[in-house]
């Protein structure tokens, strides 16, 4: 287990009807569960937004082989969190490596973790993004098709990417950029903002 | 119903076991749909990876107010295609009008659209990638979530930007990348390729 840190200076509340939009341009995300002591984490290129408003869902695909995917069936909750250009190396390292191999998968990866007030999920230090979820069981997707669905139940942003319910890339520094695997580890960055 | 047109030159097939890559990086997307003669489009920013491989799969979000999903429902078949930035308006323009306000949407908004050889599937003209699917019926998730899963039966992409299983937007001119909708018309562009 890596060191339990405070939550970063950024961090701040994203309103549950905005929270979308932190996945809306389709970012790889960090998934990160914890059940009766023990707590994981992986990256997934597939997450997505499912619904928006107060209904806010998500779905991610948690192939069976991994060690998350047991914690987020016997917890019923999950963290996604969006790591950004710094944590390129880090998002290879814990979508590639699992805890059955290393169990010591946190620290070996220099990956740290803090907890949102209240509560116990471990968050990851560094990423610009975090939604809280609960699960919606849904059997048939997550056995047929390792398929999971996500309630939001509270969202956070780095206030120097996201604020006023949309990501400011553009003024920020380039490394708080969100990152969008396409394969073998190589990554396309968020870019330029336009309006359509 | 707008002009059909020629496949763009730079229309290239790309292998099923590759074609995944082409959705993995988040994008928003066109969809388009055809039935008993009538054809329509709509974006969407939730659309997903779910398989990769010879199963290479796909999830999307349709609305039950959208004339597309009827179409998608009765036909049992759809393509999602990867607009670019210079289809940023034409893209804001389909995704926010519907075919049952505006019967003649296609030409009303200069989308011209073309088919691969030996199908009658609408393709949009001037987006960087194309993949046909077949709907997988799913009751359950179609009515309960609005979450349509697809089996990619071909793919194409545009030869400039997409080639050996790889995004190269880096090169290529920057109104050919594509576009990740955020919210109201802001698109995030796909940015600079990194290795994590």
């Amino acid at each position: 287990m890596s060191t339990l840190v405070c939550p970063p200076p950024h961090f701040t509340p994203v309103p549950l009807d905005k929270s979308y939009r932190l996945m809306n341009h389709g970012p790889t995300v960090l998934i990160s569960a914890q059940h009766a002591g023990v707590s994981n984490v992986m990256a997934a290129a597939w997450a997505c937004v499912l619904d928006y408003g107060q209904a806010t869902k998500v779905t991610v695909v948690l192939d069976k082989s991994t060690a998350t995917r047991a914690l987020v069936e016997a917890s019923g909750r999950f963290a996604l969190q969006l790591p950004c250009v710094a944590q390129a190396s880090l998002t290879v390292a814990v979508g590639t490596h699992s805890a059955k191999d290393i169990p010591d998968k946190w620290s070996r990866f220099g990956a740290q973790w803090f907890t949102a007030p209240g509560d116990t999920l471990p968050l990851v230090s560094g990423c610009v993004a975090w939604l809280v979820c609960k699960l919606i069981p849904e059997p048939h997707n997550q056995q047929t098709y390792d398929l999971f669905i996500g309630q939001v139940e509270a969202a956070w942003a780095d206030e120097r990417v996201f604020s006023q319910g949309r990501w400011h890339f553009d003024g920020a520094p380039q490394e708080l950029r969100t990152i969008h695997h396409v394969a073998g580890g190589q990554f396309i960055v968020a870019g330029a903002s336009v309006q359509g």
